[in-house]
């Protein structure tokens, strides 16, 4: 159990986060640093956090445990500002999504201090934002990425991780590079399909009727789609190459799918489609 | 209140329609012809239909409406075998998910015979399939397409019309030909791109770590991937040219998204995202 734990930044994950460390007890105090006094008030409504506050010395002084939730390119900004109010010997993590470039910034920022930095990516979450939205069992049988390196702190990395299955997840560990390409096939190229897929369909002055006749396999396919813009303009921009890559990758997928679908037989056509189905439905019940 | 109502395949779709019209006293009789014997103690276990046959003669005889509930390849064929059990006068209806071939091969089939034909595609379903997934709200709040043309009997479409708002739908009439373009961008290509991304991400010899950190993001973007590939395989084959020049546009947008990721500033790669996310929550609140 933690003194105190700090989150810097309280939305949906922070929040959420927040809301296990109280229910559990696994922490006596969580404060929440928020940058709006609008913030505070919404924190207090809804019992995410013992306390939010503007103040950084406030928040930062005496903390255990900060884990930054906010978007990737607040993070060092943040951890920055928050440097002069930390400890030796605090545990830092994050909830950021990806980790090259991240875990490289913050160890440069963290490590010189005698603080610990173990990167941490709980893949949870929803397309809503913000504290309103966040929920206890958020976490629960979701994986959470570590992206310990060989500058990584054994004993931190071992808090952070039982820290993380405590609320529900089970922790992988993966190097920051593996982790930023596995996930940018996991849940970046889905993301980029889905906005592709909602601009191709409800914008391009398609019509009105083009709209209504759109369906729950619509709705479904890109949910996503309504999640953070700042969340997903801060993945892009640090896990560029890949993105690209990736989407590079997956236009010679359908191209591929394409062939099949115009030069194949009825079979194989069957084929492609109930791989596809064969595969999901096998990682379905893996989960 | 039709006497009999039959209903040619009795899978989700026909098993959700066979609970509607019996729970909502919309037919006297509502019989299920289906091709296997297993078919019948199914039906007769989940109550979908007054009662299964594997007899043609026993179900369209004397049959007021009939509805072809089974994929887009089988329904002409099962039309044709039916025909000689039909009476002048029987309105026939389908829920085909492509229209532009079916309506003008049912129509050749039935008009003759003084049998009246009117295309349907109730735009509701889900991946599971069978009729013991079927249930009642299959089509509350969905849209049912109608694909009337020149041919078609304005008092046959006013029934069927009437048939698909009772249970729940809203109803819109488009040519065949509207049907089929607008369709392939609302919901065959979101299937091929879930069923492509599928493919990609737990195919190609991916790693398992790979599997294990998709998440609900991924999970809801492939949802309609885990779809009857018999359905699939047959929208394919009947709406190919459509298909193929729709991947081809997707391809566009994908390219250009890529570019706007590649080249443009931070504030335009959010707002990419932000009009999505706006086009997206417009959608939603429409609907």
């Amino acid at each position: 159990m933690f003194k105190k734990v700090t989150l810097a930044g309280v939305g949906l994950l922070g929040g959420s986060l927040g809301l296990n460390l109280k229910t559990r007890g696994l922490a006596r105090e969580v404060v929440g640093y928020v940058r709006r006094a609008g913030s505070i008030e919404e924190c207090s409504r809804v019992g995410v956090v013992t306390r939010a506050t503007l103040s950084m010395e406030e928040a930062f002084t005496d903390a255990e445990l900060v884990v930054f939730c906010v978007p990737v390119s607040q993070i060092p900004i943040l951890a920055r500002a928050a440097l002069p109010f930390l400890k030796e010997g605090t545990i830092v993590t994050d909830v950021g999504s990806t980790k090259r470039e991240l875990v490289t910034e913050l160890e440069t920022i963290f490590l010189p201090a005698g603080i610990h930095f173990v990167g941490s990516h709980p893949m949870a979450g929803s397309e809503k934002t913000g504290p309103g939205n966040a929920y206890l069992d958020i976490f629960r049988n979701t994986i959470c990425l570590l992206t310990p390196t060989e500058r990584t702190s054994p004993a931190a990395l071992h808090q952070v991780q039982e820290l993380w299955e405590k609320v529900g997840c089970r922790t992988v560990c993966l190097s920051p590079a593996d982790h930023d390409e596995l996930v940018c096939r996991a849940s970046h190229l889905p993301h980029l399909i889905a906005t592709a897929l909602v601009n191709h369909v409800l914008g391009n002055n398609n019509s009105d009727v083009q709209a209504r006749i759109c369906a729950s396999g619509f709705r479904d396919t890109t949910r996503v789609a309504s999640g953070s813009p700042d969340m997903w303009r801060d993945i892009v921009l640090t896990n560029r190459e890949q993105v690209l890559s990736e989407i590079d990758a997956y236009i010679e997928t359908l191209k591929s799918m394409k062939e099949t679908l115009k030069t194949e037989s009825p079979e194989n056509i069957h084929s492609l489609f109930s791989n596809a189905r064969k595969l999901r439905n096998q990682w379905l019940d893996s989960r």
